[in-house]
């Protein structure tokens, strides 16, 4: 059993930060049995589909065919490597601060909430829907500090469908009486047990707990709120479970880099595992989750703004992702990170919505602010003064350092790129054969009801032309959803081949 | 006949860019002739209401009553202070441009559609319904160079019944070919028909063409496309007809700025009118305008992002307005204005959409990218090292260069800033006895479909709490508006007290 698409595809490809593919009349056929991509066909004409689905043996009854409109087209589901769940009430709160001071004011008091099971189920499965539908089919979850609590959203995003890490904040040290852990002890008993209960989910019809969609993940919440003991038990647990996934924040802003070092001198910090040459003398950010073994290709770095050159290096090394999170970057004014530097060193990125220092659940929002971060860099390059008055052109070739990210490059990291972040991109990311289908339909159409987009519906209507789609006009179209379009222009979302939200699925 | 408004209001107050009015419980009564506001009461509680109204002879028939419901609150009507009406279909397009490539590339060949009157109407039709509905009340229209054209946008627009200026473009050289005037003349000549026609439109019941709506204005495009000849015929209209509104480009981009002071050298610019002292001996952009008497008290200058000191003092001497474009700026990578500094200035600012330089028709958008643009210039001003590690705190004291702007000042721009630029602050931009209603119900609602906004009533839900709202809730709906909401939190649009527009609206 099947299910075909057939229209216009988009996607980015393994190893081309550069360029993406654009296919105007593409077949995609999903299992229904396992929700893998069993193979897609490019140009094919539409007289031709019945002969390409005859090549595959698919007829009759075993036939779902989903045929795409004028306006709309497929495009891998969206990636966040960073949210927090039970700050979602929270968007758009609190813009005034800067991190510390937010934290404070305006985050730990709404988390403090989530001890209630029965607010954190009723907030928490709003949330989540609203994340599906802006079209995150893969997400990565803080949960609050509780275990109770966090269970609860392991739970709801299970029984959405959403593929995701969850995990509760570790945090035994500053932070405010009514909202920290009693003991390093605690957390991590409250840790182990949320990884328990994360895999016992069911798992999809004949899966393992290693192919569930929703996997437990460490959540140290950031070295500053959690005391030695904590991170050294993590670290033992990271090591004890090489699969284990961790997230936690890394330089976000100034002071908060200050602190971290006040807290972790060379002295007190363990020789880190793996690690050759003599112990580092002094400590940077990355270097203290480095020596407590957390540090790893499985890690999800958020922010990332302030990196020194020897953090950079090393966390090539440890081939850690970094989830770049520009809308809470510039909203918390804590700057905007290098991301074409990192890019340039093969560092993995990927995009976060950072909800609620960031005031947008939506990838679309991180993707437009991403291209801004981008070109506040290259505005802010000391060779721009010398160069803005020339046109560049886009070239595959150049490095992206100090350059504006191209719309392929911002495609590529809300999608692919975040799919490395998570260590998923042989299953998901990109629209290819053997992989998952997490995908998204898209509109680009004025039936959206988007106002802030004109649909290519009504520019062919106004031109008189045919609704035919070339491939130029469907980079258009990519260009015009990731700038101007919102989850109305998200039809459909599906993980692993399950129509799971978006805006069709919320009418029917 | 009064319309009696019942509920939340928030508005900004003359002189002041750092607080705002928040009244949880107003009664507001607008004429039914006139469309001005009448009277305001603030403290009304829910008894009271009737005995106010009857204060006021307010009985019966002559009754019609509008009461809010729990997160819903008016706002003054939003003033767009430039966007360009024939640009709109290119929305989210050519982000990898700057400006001189972008117009050649993406607006030229778009604008030059617009020769087609037909075409005109229907994309005009399109475009100005948008704009309503994302709550703009008073729009600055650039139209395409064309004089049907532009009549027709003039005309859809006072149909609509939206408060607006409207230009056609002055164009007569460095532009293309198949889009640029024949002559300066044929240019001058368009320009007094547009004016004439814009003017022969039917004011509402009793007014006088000075009343009306929809006013004409000067727009040449900028000082490049424009040839000395047309600059002093311009500035030759400008000086007979006083009351009349010019609207044009300044100081963008890098290249535009050497550009234009290439092509008017000192030698060449005439002496301003109202000049005193020595003539200029270097060209400025700002002191081109000035020359050619285009630089007045009633000119809108988009952009502004380059400006020289002499320029700033210059543009403060003449009272001209600034048009702050963020999308734009960021989008083709031309800057950041420093709206703080020019604020302590005292210099006239509102915002504008600039679309399709910048992406979207809404001012919300303007609003969120003014913030980041703000908190940009604050991490890029020389003295943040020092100070980001403390904690700052608004105070309505200090002054606003170097730092981020408030929510206060935010709405400012938006709204009375606005309309001071457009030297219509005596009519629109708050809501205050005497002016005209152009005002905005906004819904912060959980039922106004906007998933990226968590509603307050689900936060009152979740709380158990009743569904008054405080001052500081209603400060707090204010800022979840700015930042996450979108035209479907915006149920409502009136100018001069008629319902034009809104979600609401559309469904009727």
């Amino acid at each position: 059993m099947s299910t075909v698409f057939y229209g216009p595809l988009v996607t980015p490809t393994t190893g081309s930060l550069s360029s993406y593919l654009a296919i105007p009349n593409a077949a995609l056929s999903v299992s229904r049995d396992t929700g893998t991509i069993q193979w897609i066909e490019e140009d094919v004409h539409p007289s031709a589909l019945q002969d390409v689905m005859a090549k595959y043996g698919i007829v009759g009854e075993d036939l779902f065919l989903v045929e795409l409109q004028t306006g709309e087209f497929l495009i891998p589901g969206f990636i966040d490597t960073h949210t927090h769940g039970p700050q979602v009430p929270n968007m758009g709160s609190g813009q005034e601060h800067e991190l510390l001071d937010w934290l404070a004011k305006v985050t730990f008091p709404t988390e403090a909430k989530f001890k209630d099971v029965a607010f954190a189920r009723r907030a928490y499965t709003s949330a989540v829907r609203r994340i599906i539908d802006n079209g995150t089919t893969t997400c990565c979850y803080y949960g609050s500090l509780h275990l109770e609590g966090t269970k609860v959203l392991a739970d709801i995003v299970h029984n959405f469908g959403q593929r995701a890490f969850v995990g509760k904040c570790n945090m035994d040290r500053n932070s405010p009486d009514y909202y920290v852990e009693a003991s390093s002890q605690d957390s991590v008993l409250h840790t182990l047990e949320l990884i328990t209960h994360i895999r016992s989910l069911a798992p999809s019809a004949g899966g393992s707990p290693s192919n569930a969609l929703v996997q437990p993940i460490l959540t140290p919440r950031f070295a500053i709120s959690c005391t030695p003991e904590l991170l050294t038990s993590l670290g033992g647990i990271a090591a004890s479970d090489p699969s284990l996934t961790i997230q936690t924040h890394i330089s976000e802003n100034a002071a908060e880099i200050v602190f971290t070092k006040s807290l972790f001198p060379p002295s007190i910090l363990p020789t880190p595992p793996n690690h050759h040459g003599p112990k580092p003398t002094e400590t940077t950010y990355a270097g203290v989750y480095d020596a407590y073994g957390l540090l790893k290709s499985n890690t999800i770095l958020a922010h990332a703004v302030h990196l020194e050159g020897s953090e950079v290096d090393l966390i090539k090394r440890r081939n850690a992702g970094i989830s770049h999170c520009p809308t809470s970057n510039f909203n918390l004014r804590s700057g905007w990170a290098k991301v074409g530097a990192l890019l340039d060193k093969g560092i993995k990125v990927g995009l976060g919505t950072d909800v609620s220092g960031g005031f947008s659940p939506s990838i679309l929002t991180a993707v437009q602010h991403a291209s801004i971060a981008s070109k506040v860099v290259a505005l802010s390059a000391p060779e721009h003064k010398h160069t803005q008055a020339h046109h560049h052109t886009a070239a595959t070739t150049i490095p992206f350092a100090n350059r504006h990210l191209p719309v392929s490059t911002l495609l590529y990291l809300a999608t692919l790129g975040g799919a490395e972040v998570c260590n998923l991109q042989e299953k998901v990311g990109s629209l290819e054969v053997g992989k998952e289908f997490d995908a998204l339909v898209v509109s680009v159409r004025e039936d959206s009801g988007n106002p802030n987009l004109w649909g290519v519906d009504l520019d062919q209507e106004l031109a008189g032309s045919g609704s035919e789609t070339d491939k130029s006009e469907l980079e258009g179209m990519l260009e015009r959803f990731l700038f101007c379009g919102d989850d109305r222009n998200i039809r459909r979302v599906y993980v692993r081949g399950q129509l799971i939200g978006g805006k069709e699925f919320r009418r029917a």
